[in-house]
């Protein structure tokens, strides 16, 4: 806990600026930053093909697998379909039809044989569209393979953390909630929290943009198994960067807390990362945490998952959580 | 050593709780805890996918598969078998099972030829399930790979917890044996273990549901390789939270050791993660594990996977163990 | 920072030599290195295969799947293509061609059927033809899955090191800027830095070959995330071994500057390494880096990746920068 | 350094054995251990693929497909080969070999169409073995990745450990070399030696079965990069446990000296591990190790990877090393 609360160097994502920024970490995840000459897609493919949303991917394979038969249907056209054992009708839609069929039973490797090529030039094209079609084939399974083993965690933040008393003391706390949102246990579960807050001149009582950054000592910052929910807790004790400031100043002063989490997914066998952040928009007051399982009469604990964000008023005078 | 034995903050499984519940871990490796709103098996397709046992696998499979032939099969039945080659019969069996045979020779692109497609419509429609194979092939692939290399141990727990005298002290200990199924070697293989106990109520004598947590010291954490079984040794000296408890008492405190096994494993090259409980009703007493391993007169080492859980009664009045 | 800037160990690269070397690390990543004896292809191939370049390993791939084809073509022609189905010509080329489409046809398991093996022998090398196409294809997919997702991080590193005032103090440091090229985040970022220096003779004033090593501190020596770039700094203050040598003696002294990266990459799920070095003639005087991103209207903070190497002369008489 | 060269517990391979055993470590890198009631191949038959060397590996897979063909194509002969489109001969061998043709046509979905199913019972067998012959191929082709992809480290150990000056003192060491047989950089290579010596009785001198096992304190337990070969020597002061032992003695004591590697391998972006044993036996006095690389004129280092086992003995009165 020594080295925890205190005031650390910029964790690398910029400490001075000239003017007003937007959040750090966008509520998709995402940072608020605009890379300008990044690899382009040719030069990352693999990258980008393994990254993009199911949709977008979905939709490049399919252009590209229609686009390659649409191009070799229409040189076996060119050709004349007579070379490909079709009967040339004289309407281009009809002969271009059987050209693109052949194409598929080419580039599919299915080769009915009801049309098949004839003469060295056809045979030629129908051969690389063969070897072609093998070759996407292979791509793709791989493509599609790295997509569904990319180890990617599923947690569930709470919408806000709440500045509420920690339970049995007359500190205050910040709290946040996570939950796995798959059905897996997730092992060694370790969390680091940040605090992103704008300079304050002590003169004028106002804000730079300038930040300075925290690391936050938390109640537990790592938990062995994580088949329920995990509440995290910063206790605003003496000693916290957020003691004695209002929530209206965390918000003048673009306060925000960074969070990164990690630990071992069963399902990959392999270590995730998850990011998020709240900004003091996000924080709320007077609020506690109500819990998300109950025990049902056979003794199995029942975890309600998207109850993770279920809160309640706390009670005037009321000190004390059961 | 320093930090054992001590009491800490609930490691994940939740400490307060307002009645009995079951057991932690269950015997069969999963928590006691029924997850209600996880995602659903097509939004997380892959994890399902690559975690049902494998009856269920083939099971989901071969219907998928089926089904799409059959579906594609009526389809070409429905459009006429006369234009996919085929005679019609005029009866509904002996036509749709044509159909099918030209679906399964178009889905795995056989092609025979015998029957190809003969006209647009149909084309398209056998064009669309060459392409439904190829991918649906791609896609088994992929999803067989990862069922195959996803990192998992094949570590065996003795099915019981030992307290017995530790070898030449008259200090007690908790022991339990563990070993690999698998003919590989696991390197760098590390344990902890918690202990939950409920607590105790100083006035009455009774005992709450709301549990205490120990991180146990252990004789030895951590072993550089594993090619025999690993006894895994608590003592219960004076500092121990076991000390002075008898097994009564733990079983109606619940006590359950909670054991985590972390290892590099050479098949997968890659860490894996194991875990297991014992409750307190699978804790032994007067008993001593046997060990499993002899030396042929080769000076060979045999080893007995099979004999993990072998343990005799201590005979009366020996208090050492060669 | 206690363990820092000491004399250490060489680091694995050889610290006595007999003659002067180039440098350790050139400037494509490679070390300066020809090892002899090493496994060969055969012995090492799916390493060689992963490793080479993309164009060369098109060149491999196409020229084992077209020698296989060719052979098998010619082993057709030589028994005759009567046996395939085709029409003898006489001519060598026109048979020759004919045998090849078969080849392929049967390689890559199209399979059209105007030519189809008719004779025992024939018939036993199209059968293993076909075995051979797909164990070919099977090998090219799992190699070309393996090209595609191993873990290699894009880490750009400036051109220069830069000799240049430390902010706000009177110290001198010395700096390199590092960005990703690719649009993904990396975590954890954590930098090695050591710095090789070849021995001074104290009382002639010469330098040997000897190689003494050092582990140079740095202001931070890790970073949270990395959406941005980031300036590595080792301030020369009175305990660096840099301190008080000037840029001509680090040049005769044959200086060199070990870097080494690592950090968990997103997109692949693992952590990745990179190494770079510089050597003394890659240092630079009085210049500083210029920030390479700036905040737009909006608050978003557009980041200018090739403008890694950006830098500026130091204007003379100041020591601060902004 | 503190923590080293002291006895400690059992590394995982048995300290205490009633008569004597072989070495613990066998020189082709397995354990003396012969594992009774493992999983067998069924229950384990991924690990077991990945693991077998690659001629087995061969014989194995090309045992499983020829004997499905077989299988098939005695169906297809008992069916009668005029349902698939053959014309019978009455000579077992020949209609035979036509089935087995048209087998191989459908397992691996070339198809040509010469024979095809002509009836229901050998359609439904040829759409069987169709999908039979598609899962295959996808299980062949994730097997097969799998042994590629596994990440394995081609880490050379010299042949014996030298007992030698260390140079510069009068110390004595022990010191072997290793090398990487690949053409690749390993990072962050580490290195752990323990030492396994039989009991001595101190009244008898005669020596126990009982192995103590020892921590060797290390030059260097790590290094940063490995593009060359990396000597590890342990130095036998007077806190080693080695020191003032004869080498009769240590082959009496059967001495043997546990070594563990790991390090960060580029080409696989995994850590791999290596382990490795020397007996006294392969100890050897009065020799030294050559080094294995040289600088050519143009500055280049010539690394000779066969080299790593060149040894010299040492001229009588040299105590120092160049």
């Amino acid at each position: 806990m020594a080295d925890k609360n205190k005031k650390i160097l910029d964790p690398g994502v910029g400490a001075s600026y000239r003017q007003r920024t937007k959040r750090i970490i966008n509520p998709d995840g995402t940072f608020n930053v605009r890379r300008i000459g990044t690899l382009n897609v040719i030069q990352d493919a693999y990258h980008w093909l393994i990254t993009i949303p199911w949709l977008p991917f979905i939709a490049v394979v399919t252009s590209v697998i229609l686009s390659t038969n649409f191009l070799y249907a229409y040189i076996y056209w060119f050709i004349g379909i007579e070379y490909i054992g079709g009967a040339p009708t004289g309407f281009f839609w009809d002969d271009y039809v059987s050209a693109l069929f052949f194409s598929v039973q080419t580039f599919t490797t299915v080769g009915y044989g009801a049309m098949s090529p004839d003469g060295q030039f056809v045979g030629l094209i129908a051969s690389l569209e063969a070897f072609n079609g093998l070759l996407l084939s292979a791509f793709s399974t791989g493509i599609l393979y790295g997509r569904f083993s990319r180890p990617m965690s599923k947690i569930k933040f709470s919408e806000v953390a709440l500045l509420t008393p920690y339970k049995g003391t007359d500190d205050y706390s910040i709290q946040f909630r996570i939950i796995n949102k798959r059905s897996n246990t997730v092992l060694h579960m370790k969390a680091s929290v940040f605090l992103s807050l704008n300079d304050k001149n002590d003169r004028d009582g106002t804000y730079s943009h300038r930040r300075d950054f925290y690391d936050l000592s938390l109640e537990r910052s790592s938990i062995m198994f994580m088949p329920l929910s995990w509440t995290i807790v910063h206790i605003i004790d003496k000693n916290s960067p957020l003691y004695g400031i209002t929530l209206k100043e965390l918000v003048e002063r673009q306060a925000e807390m960074l969070i990164t989490l990690n630990g071992y997914d069963e399902t990959f066998g392999q270590d995730t990362y998850s990011y998020h952040s709240y900004v003091a928009d996000e924080f709320e007051e007077n609020k506690r945490f109500i819990r998300n399982f109950n025990v049902a009469d056979n003794g199995d604990i029942l975890l309600h998952v998207n109850d993770v964000d279920l809160r309640e008023d706390i009670p005037p005078k009321e000190d004390k959580e059961s």
